[in-house]
């Protein structure tokens, strides 16, 4: 199939080929790389106008079944939604979505709903750079609420705040869960916080957690877009306060595009993300370089073993690589 | 001079030479730094042997002040003491250790004591670069005690950490100060937390904050190196408590070399900077290519007003670079 008939089909919302395309997104093979390149270019100008969310918790606060409520409350009035993922660790855990359709069961089965498991890779800069990508096909299909799911772990969430306008915490009540949040900073990115699985026993354990997050969040300084980071409590199970986090999202937009700051934030992800794709591809090319690749080992190991100093391993390796 | 000279005057603990050859380091121009490459490879199997301490806090927690009392404490028993630094901002403020200089004054008149300003950069990988260069010439100069400054803020001291065998942490009571410890997770990554200025009406402040902390740090996953973080309050004006963080430093030691984490983490140090050496070298690199300069600020200007996505500049860019 040639570029347009790619991108016709985009347009079209044809489920397919949308698929299809992803796929070439996704593939490592060089000749694959060069036509996704030319289809999202195309795509190109028919995106940006979702409203791009990002969401994140550690595992077992209920993302899924979060997302599936959130999901189908949205798709009520006449939005399309697209559920992508940033998952670094998908390919040793075998996707943290692909398990988790099958737990998104009204959402899949709606068809203004897509759904696509995280795609894989070795570095979290390459997963990340494919689900932007994924983002501006979803976009020209006409997706208007994009949902990017990550797992809390490691730096994932910095790659997903970073594409994202809106960022959502999920966490639960007690556990020590607090501490994971605080530690990675990454209460400090969220413009909501959700408590899930606030019913039964546990909803007045979710309140006072939330009233105690919403008094740590007065210690922190005031975000760049004059948001006052909001914290709601819900139960995806009894359809609580589900609502309200989308009502929260519709605030902070009209919020942000009042002040600015919506256009500000994606101008300059727009250029963290030039600045990132380029770092990336000088490091994918060089360690793609073949002599770099058979001599890299035996330095590291030199390193490790101090027999050799880092900064005379690595000038030994980039004199190889830039043919000295 | 020769590189062999260097080293000679180096070895021999000559300021002056030191001086010269870090001057070298902090040079921009491309013979001098094939020269200074020269003179630490030369020094390499004269370094090592050090204690390395990061030392780290907000402005206003008294840094200098501390450091003129740990200092002085540590001369008495017959070390060498260097005092580096690592400030991304020198540049801009004037640095923090030179105009620190004149706050420790006792240090500076001591001979066993070296303070250099941290040098100046536009990247924090690259000033972080020229101090660990630097620290293999103090090394190699017979210093046994490195200082590592920085200044609570950005990710200096994640940069630091990564450098040195024990990480301090200076810390304020009150003020609204803990939430900077915990927001930037630096909390974390310190061996020793001591509360300065803990006299007069704010030495009890000072032991409350001091067991908060330690209630805190308790919350925190253990670190690898298997030790509890330490807690300790100190006045440098009366000097009180100096001679307890002293001891911690040396417990500490004793504990790592034990267990066999000194040795575990500097390897992996090294191989942290190996890598981080390699991507800087290929950043830089590029960022020098004649005709990305030239491209660059036009493109990063595209991409601001959304006339082109980052995607697409940055393939530009790397065209351009690879000469496609």
């Amino acid at each position: 199939m040639k570029p347009d008939e790619y991108l016709e089909g985009i347009l079209n919302d044809n489920r397919r080929i949308l698929g299809q395309a992803i796929t070439l997104i996704e593939s490592s093979r060089p000749e694959d790389a060069e036509l996704a390149r030319t289809i999202i270019e195309k795509c190109l100008p028919y995106s940006g106008k979702s409203l791009r969310i990002g969401i994140t918790g550690v595992p077992g606060v209920g993302k899924s079944t979060f997302i599936e409520a959130l999901g189908n409350k949205i798709l009520k009035s006449e939005r399309k939604l697209a559920v992508l993922a940033v998952d670094p660790t998908s390919e040793r855990t075998g996707g943290s979505i692909l398990g988790d359709k099958t737990r998104m069961e009204k959402l899949s089965a709606n068809e203004n709903a897509f759904i696509r498991p995280s795609p894989s890779g070795d570095s979290l800069g390459g997963v990340a750079r494919k689900t932007r990508e994924i983002v501006i096909l979803c976009e020209a299909a006409g997706f208007d609420t994009i949902f990017i799911e990550t797992v809390g772990v490691g730096q994932s969430e910095t790659s997903v705040h970073s594409m994202v306008d809106f960022f959502l915490l999920l966490m639960l009540a007690g556990a020590g869960d607090e501490l994971q949040g605080i530690k990675r900073g990454i209460m400090e990115m969220a413009d909501a916080i959700a408590i899930t699985k606030a019913d039964g026993r546990n909803k007045e354990n979710a309140q006072m957690a939330a009233r105690e997050y919403q008094k740590a969040l007065h210690l922190f300084p005031p975000p760049e877009s004059g948001w006052q980071t909001k914290l709601v409590t819900c139960s995806a199970l009894y359809d609580e306060g589900i609502e309200k986090v989308w009502e929260t999202i519709r605030e902070y937009i009209t919020y942000v595009q009042g002040n600015g700051y919506f256009e500000k934030n994606r101008s300059q992800q727009a250029k963290f993300w030039m600045y990132e794709t380029i770092h990336q591809m000088l490091k994918d090319n060089f360690y793609q370089h073949k002599k770099v690749k058979e001599v890299l080992p035996g330095l590291e190991e030199d390193v490790l073993q101090g027999r050799s100093t880092s900064f005379m391993a690595a000038q030994k390796l980039l004199n190889i690589y830039f043919g000295k």
